[in-house]
């Protein structure tokens, strides 16, 4: 199936937010072997959306809309589509009842625009949108799909995955497609390239690769379509076990798991308890970890020692030690760790000290000098990180390294499995 | 002038890179009053450029293309426009002779691709790309302006800023524009705009009031077009002030100010310092305060209680206390915030803890229960949250409204700016 994506808002045009929201539908619709040919931000006045239906109803195959569906005024979509399908509005009781029984959870009242909103196209099928108060819409017109999401991109993402994407699957079923993600971290992107050039070459043409970087980690994407019956998954599995006998120690995880989540999974497995002491990472590191559901049986918490005094005092770093060799010191890093392992009382413990920028730095120690530690009561490995300018950057690298070094941590000293009760 | 921007490559239809180039044309060509009636990204096939170059042609006056123009193998775009303009490939020698001026200076060699480079339009005007290899291509056809420029962001903003704007803004003297935006944080749209309604009745046919949501936050936009010679920096200073007026308790910030650089800087204007105990929140309030440059002045630290033992060890949290009304309470919150205020010593504190789930929910304290506290040595101000299901939003929410709550509780104790030195 061909797919035109359509964002509307004026506040796209402008430059005011980035539409991030076409990148993640692209990638879900690639994920079921949809094709999207395009994908059009425009104005959320009448003429603009118009433009884009037309223009989408004769390329594609399905139009996918988001943007525009709201309580205000500003919010046009369904007016406009409902003119141009020549419908008319009708009230849809169902998500009226929905609303109010969100409403009344919430224990406040609802307001005559949020009834506005459960007028619906007569021609629509309701999508029900579990994570906000306006629905999608889905319509079939001469063969084509036309849907309407809202733009806020937890309640789009909420639709694409339980709603729009089965209907589109069972609506269009296509040439059997296979992926495997094999998640990595630890080096860049045409390192690995150069380690894994024979298996590259090695592929089959109905086989592809793909290195996606992000900040540290780089995800490698197997893709598979079965044009004559191949065996898809038979061979995926095979080139899949051929990266990871090149790159096991770069590999963390596979599919959509992060990093946080496999050093959850890690920790749990070895039945260790973790905290973690951050200067400059200010809180990332333990936000990140404490994304995982279920994260408080291996995780005990974090001292964010922005200050000098919360370094002395939090977490007993020496006076003398912050004198002699600075904040941002191999040292210091070392203390934190002692420190942090003894007032959260964890088996591992992590420390981070470094000059994020933009202030801050000296010829000595400039923005992005970062040093980091993790220790047990008998080991303790350090690192020293010289990265960029660029304040949150530079944070977010930091605390993809350290976990990092707690998985290479827990690997080494740690080698063996507990049997969990 | 009505300007189309296209952006070229399958790797923004799959999903790998998020376009940014086009949001950064958008706000620069809305600077000089140009109005971007569409972005449109297609695949960088000749069909998807022919495509788009068709649209463009009908609804603006200017296109401008971004992409697929450098030295490797998949840059189709100077070969598909030069093809629809019905033009033929000429060599450009000042081209050659500057690129090989660059490896020159590098100390490096050109390839035969480098040479290649040079063949252009016949039909096009040269734009000089001092950041890259590529050059740019100015075409006029028919009245309407055809721009295409290589994707690398670094190499289409030199373009832009200093060929091609300044031969827009020559080839179409514009009507004036303004924006002016206003962010709020503590009500929902429907409610503010329910709030704004009659201001919103009295805007004429030229301004605009978008309301722009994200999570706990609603950024107001006004807009305006002079038609005619109209005051539009007036009347847009005048609706601000109304809007002001009406929801002043909302209003944190102004064009791009995020709250959490409000909140710093309302601090910093009050000489007060804050400390964070977060037990749910797992660090990201943390974060979003120190994404601040010059936080230190400040933020002291954070102490994350995620275990029972570090909220009584490291924050006094009574053991009675958590026995008696759970980790999640009122008690629990008060004790937290008097805890960190003394660990970190500063003059404001907030603690928060509750059930960010998906587990640990109970009949009484269900998922998406969440207890904030906000408190000095003389005066605490605690709120009880109850959300909804999904844990990263639980968080993310309730981190907005601990941030919203910290302004409110500084704007009513500590009315009085201190005189800095």
């Amino acid at each position: 199936m061909n797919v035109n994506i359509v964002t509307i808002g004026d506040e796209i045009l402008i430059g005011q937010i980035i539409d991030t929201n076409s990148a993640w539908m692209g990638q879900q619709l690639n994920l079921v072997g949809a094709k999207v040919s395009a994908i059009h931000s425009v104005s959320d006045t009448k003429e603009g959306i118009i433009n884009a239906l037309e223009i989408g109803l004769k390329q594609a195959d399905v139009i996918l809309l988001t943007g525009g569906l709201g309580p205000t005024k500003d919010d046009i979509t369904k007016k406009t589509i409902t003119d141009y399908f020549d419908t008319k509005m009708v009230f849809h009781e169902p998500t009226w009842e929905r609303i109010q029984g969100m409403f009344k959870r919430w224990g406040r009242s609802t307001t005559p625009a949020h009834k506005e909103q459960c007028f619906m196209p007569a021609n629509a099928q309701i999508l029900f949108n579990k994570a906000g108060t306006a629905p999608g819409m889905w319509f079939e017109i001469d063969g084509k799909i036309v849907v309407s999401m809202p733009g806020v991109p937890y309640e789009m993402k909420y639709l694409m995955e339980h709603e729009v994407i089965p209907k589109l699957v069972d609506h269009f079923p296509g040439k059997p497609i296979a992926h495997r993600t094999i998640r990595t971290v630890g080096e860049g992107e045409s390192r690995i390239a150069a380690r894994l050039e024979t298996i590259e070459n090695s592929l089959p043409d109905f086989v592809k690769l793909a290195y996606l970087p992000n900040l540290g980690n780089v995800r490698l994407r197997l893709s598979a379509i079965a044009e004559n019956g191949e065996d898809i998954e038979g061979i995926l599995a095979e080139k899949a076990a051929a990266i990871e006998a090149e790159i096991p120690e770069l590999i963390y995880g596979y599919g959509t798991q992060t990093l946080e989540a496999a050093v959850g999974q890690l920790l749990l497995e070895r039945g260790l308890t973790l905290a973690t002491a951050e200067s400059c990472t200010g809180g990332l590191l333990a936000h990140k970890i404490t994304q995982i559901p279920g994260c408080s049986a291996y995780y005990k918490g974090s001292v964010v020692a922005y200050a000098y005094e919360a370094k002395t005092k939090e977490l007993g770093v020496k006076q003398e030690t912050l004198v002699q060799f600075g904040a941002v010191s191999e040292e210091t890093v070392k203390e934190m760790v002692t420190g942090v392992l003894s007032a959260m009382n964890t088996d591992v413990g992590i420390a981070i000290s470094g000059i994020a920028g933009p202030g801050g730095g000296t010829p000595d120690k400039p923005v992005g000098t970062i040093w980091l530690a993790v220790g047990s009561k008998d080991y303790t490995v350090t690192r020293k990180l010289q990265i960029g300018k660029d304040r949150l950057r530079n944070i977010q690298y930091t605390a993809i390294q350290g976990l990092n070094m707690i998985r290479q941590f827990v690997n080494k000293y740690y080698p063996v499995k507990v049997t969990l009760d």
